[in-house]
């Protein structure tokens, strides 16, 4: 039943191509668009409906194609499918209100969440869905297949090769989504050099680079200084490293942003060293450079670092520790943000990361009332991977059946204080999730992290174990006992606390052979900014915002 | 507190990748080692203990390197940790025999199963861990990091930069993660050009590449001869079109290896089209160019094909349906494994797979007796990801709580027939995996997919809809239902099937308006590979070994 077909053309994407490029030839010289005639060009490489994934990473910015982009006149480029992993600058939404663009898909709005939520409700945005940035890669090779990427370099060649430098982040992963693809892409580039000191992206799989009037955006979003950590958070990073990191042997682990987690990678030296734990903990790491992890390298606690982008001022410390960190043969670093990603799934003990609001189950959401956030990477690392099939001895340490079927688990580790601010409990009834989902006309609410995937919570009053128990209402009782003044922690008494203690579901600081008063400052291995510099040995240059010299 | 640190290099990696290169610079010339002194180039390039990633794709195997590998002097290279996706030449497993290597992780070893069974038994092997592809790679920026990678392309030019063709599978990943931490790449190549098609892999990622004395070995594992596919098949196939593909909405999906699969596909332009389903289901596909899938292409089927390698015989008609295919400029397929399984997990609606034992709450295994077989990419795509945020009708349809935080779910569904053959049922008590457990001494039981992640069972009896319950007894009687009558198959009446049948719990080929007389050979788009080939208007070119003619 072999049917004759109609003809029909089966390169339909390559001849659409081939005339847009065809369309800008007598504008631009090879493969090199001249800086000042980007927007002429824009207009005539994008056509009204393309999907178009605009680079706003984490970290770094195509900000003078985005800048480009919102100038085109809006009656030749409209109803633009916008696909970005980070809402980040503000003419990421104002093509929207220009009507040059339509439709979003993306992973993390923090900067712009109250201004995107504000005109999805005003019906100036339709939002096609939030992600994770891997899940939202993924689409790129499926249903959200790109016409066009614009994307960011730090150096081209004159055949269109790229050198990304440390920043590499997700540029391959979209790149190879349109170059694959019959689709454009265009590369702004901070500078055209003769030779590269690496090759990032090949050439042949980029049409056109233009030199920016500016280099790109570059946040230095990973950097905490020290001087702002608390004592209360000193007690928490205390609380991981005896109640989880040792009890359950983590060795290898990512660390989200936050004052939380740059306690405890300045503990290492200290509270860590004394505990004798050097070489049993913490040894293979996927996250940027923190400039706080400076003094557990120059101690020897660390291993390996993978990393999803770069960080600001990190450059010549990264380099000069080569033995630690991915570089390239010219000595910088090679970030990756999808397989950092992949990394932070599949091979590590634990994901740590603080959350503002979570219910009594152990549901979390940093999304707060009128905001539309998104996610970032933490739902990909903050949960088991189902997938997973290889043991380690922190994930077989989370097996509480005896089933011949059982298996470990991945540990997931919420941290939070009992209250955001003095009348603003964490712990909450109902998340404000709940209500972003019919405001943004979402199909589900928008957790970050689901409670079946925690396995611990820490506040300042002790650690929930999570992961022993599968009892809904043992959950809420052990969750409420380290809830301190919130109405959740109030439902709890004395008596349920100390049998929750007892049977090792709830561990308090004393438990942990933890002294209140000890938790303070002083154990900090650096305690500002100036301290990091000094054990980097000169060579790291933070930012001048992070400077009080 | 900043401590005065020791003195202690940092670039160690750096340093001992030089003193190997500096021991072999009379050898070689430039990048390019001659062919025929390989043996003598990786005993000074590979060191005692060395973790060596060894390029066995599923399809693509670096065999001339393989073959070099077991030649070395014991003497001199020995205790080698290998990391390898697919063990599938005799090689792979001599070299441990010979006492070259001694410790190995993998993904896969199916055609050696047996063999590698019986080593870890005899002591001759050590076996680190079993691993979905993305995990392995994803230690291999964690706690797996090479020293040595050793992979296959089809060119390189004389600077080294790579063109791998159709066939890019893992290459990309497993370079990165040796490349950019100082450790040696070496390539085997098919021909050495002066110009490449287009670049896959930069020249600045490899140390050094050698002409292959022939090809590198290919195997076609994803091509399925229609003329295998049996009636039972076929009103699988059916069911599953009718009880899940329409019923739910599957638009985006991966289709496993299989003779079941292949019937889906075959019956697309014939049993599907009678449906009037074009355009509605199966439109965004991720799995390697299937000459099944062929027919279904033709007649305007599928927009998108994204996939994990090439498959032999199909270059031509990859080349001539541009549209479908991801393709380079050059024209030829670009796969990427670790991107497809990024999109296999996270990206699509629906994976369906085959078991061949299952226990009575749908826990599968691909594992029998005595075979150590290993996952391949089955618990990536074959889980629901705990990750995913977005939404689609498929997923969203898999909703059965009103909870304010319930969501969807991935379409996960297990094909199997009743029995392996007339004296062994696939589904049984106890799975054999639980003693390959013991026998391997894994940390845990191989299970391939887990009951939690199982939507849907099918047999040649009818669907189970395993997602409408939480309930483990329900979940028994569901798959009883359909279990024919293997053991497990007679606990249950026809009073109870009957009730599980009205509450929609289970379907039977009647519940789905299927006439079981209908269900043979006649519906199959193609009966035999002659009649793909006319399909494909001559462009596909089957391997002599599937040639009738």
């Amino acid at each position: 039943m072999v049917l004759i077909q109609q003809q029909r053309s089966w390169s339909t994407r390559l001849e659409g191509k081939k005339k847009r490029l065809a369309e800008v030839a007598h504008l631009v010289n090879g493969v090199t668009i001249p800086t000042e005639i980007i927007v002429d060009v824009l207009e005539l490489l994008i056509k009204p409906g393309d999907r178009v994934v605009l680079e706003g990473n984490n970290q770094k910015q195509a900000s003078f194609l985005s800048q480009a982009l919102v100038k085109v006149d809006p009656e030749r480029v409209h109803d633009l499918h916008m696909i970005m992993s980070s809402v980040s600058r503000p003419e990421h939404l104002d093509i929207f209100e220009e009507g040059i663009a339509k439709k979003i898909d993306l992973s993390f709005a923090g900067p712009q969440s109250l201004r995107i939520a504000q005109m999805i409700e005003d019906g100036r945005l339709v939002l096609g869905d939030l992600h994770t940035y891997v899940e939202l890669y993924g689409r790129l090779f499926i249903d959200l297949i790109p016409n066009v990427a614009l994307v960011a370099a730090d150096k081209a060649d004159r055949f269109g090769n790229l050198y990304t430098g440390p920043n590499t982040e997700e540029t391959p992963t979209i790149v190879e989504a349109a170059a694959f693809r019959d689709g454009i892409v265009i590369a702004q580039v901070n500078e055209i050099v003769d030779e590269l000191p690496r090759v990032d992206i090949p050439g042949s799989w980029v049409d056109f680079i233009v030199e920016a009037d500016e280099p790109y955006e570059l946040e230095p979003l990973f950097t905490r200084d020290p001087r702002h950590i608390t004592d209360i958070q000193i007690l928490q990073a205390m609380m991981c490293i005896r109640g989880i990191y040792e009890k359950h042997g983590v060795q290898s682990l990512n660390h989200g942003i936050g004052f939380n987690t740059a306690a405890i990678e300045l503990l290492l030296p200290s509270y860590g060293e004394q505990l004798g734990l050097k070489g049993k903990i913490c040894k293979n790491w996927v996250l940027n450079p923190h400039p706080t992890l400076i003094p557990a390298i120059e101690t020897g606690w660390v291993e390996s670092v993978h990393c999803f982008g770069g960080e600001l001022g990190m450059e010549k410390y990264v380099q000069a520790r080569r033995d630690i960190f991915f570089t390239g043969k010219d000595g910088s670093l090679r970030s990756n943000r999808t397989l950092a990603q992949l990394a932070g799934q599949y091979a590590v003990d634990l994901f740590i990361g603080s959350t503002l609001q979570m219910d009594a189950y152990g549901n979390s959401s940093t999304v707060t009332k009128g905001r539309v956030a998104g996610y970032g990477g933490a739902p990909n690392m903050g949960h088991d991977p189902g997938g997973r099939r290889h043991s380690t001895e922190a994930w077989y340490n989370m097996m509480t059946s005896q089933d011949e079927l059982a298996r470990g688990k991945k540990l997931v580790v919420q941290v939070a204080e009992t209250f955001q601010d003095a009348n603003t409990p964490v712990f909450v009834e109902r998340l404000d999730a709940i209500d972003v989902k019919k405001q943004a006309n979402l199909a589900v609410a928008p957790v970050m992290i689901y409670a079946e995937d925690v396995t611990h919570v820490v506040t300042e009053e002790g650690i929930a174990y999570l992961y022993k128990t599968d009892s809904p209402a043992e959950r809420r009782e052990m969750i409420a006992s380290i809830a301190g003044v919130t109405p959740l922690g109030m439902e709890n008494d004395v008596k349920r606390t100390k049998s929750l203690r007892e049977r090792g579901l709830v561990a308090m600081p004393e438990d942990l052979n933890i002294l209140r008063g000890e938790a303070n400052r002083s154990l900090l291995a650096a305690k500002n900014i100036d301290e990091l510099v000094q054990w980097s040995g000169g060579l790291y240059e933070p930012p001048s915002k992070f400077k009080s010299w």
